[in-house]
């Protein structure tokens, strides 16, 4: 069993109105010092299998043709 | 400019339905070796301050009352 984390973030440039809008929320509770705020998604994957150069090119394609928009995010992933 | 990446995520036995369906979707394709997919949200949060310690004390306030809902959810961050 192989243990991953995926994160998924907004490109640089791509509009985050989420973000924008828990920055505002902060400021608006007590922390002005809050400079911005991007919001992205993270994915724990569990794949049943030992062989991690398989597993690492199955969560590239994994991200490529679902788990990541490439359009407007980027993405990372790392293997436990 | 104090730069950290808080990651909130469903405390085990809280069910993703979302997460579910990725799982779902992810067979549908051609990945049926996916054990299990939980989702969760990550913020990258930009602090104008220098001071580390107060940054930190800052992140978790923030996580404990709007970030995450600390009923069903647990956080992480790490600061660059």
């Amino acid at each position: 069993m192989i243990k991953a984390r995926v994160t998924v973030t907004l490109k640089n440039g791509v509009l985050d109105p989420q973000g924008k809008a828990i920055e505002g929320a902060l400021h608006a509770l007590e922390f002005p010092q809050v400079a911005k705020v991007r919001q992205g998604k993270v994915f724990d994957v569990e794949l049943d299998t030992k062989d991690r150069a398989r597993a690492e090119a199955d969560l590239k394609a994994m991200c490529e043709k679902l788990l990541a928009n490439t359009v407007i995010e980027d993405y990372t992933f790392e293997i436990e």
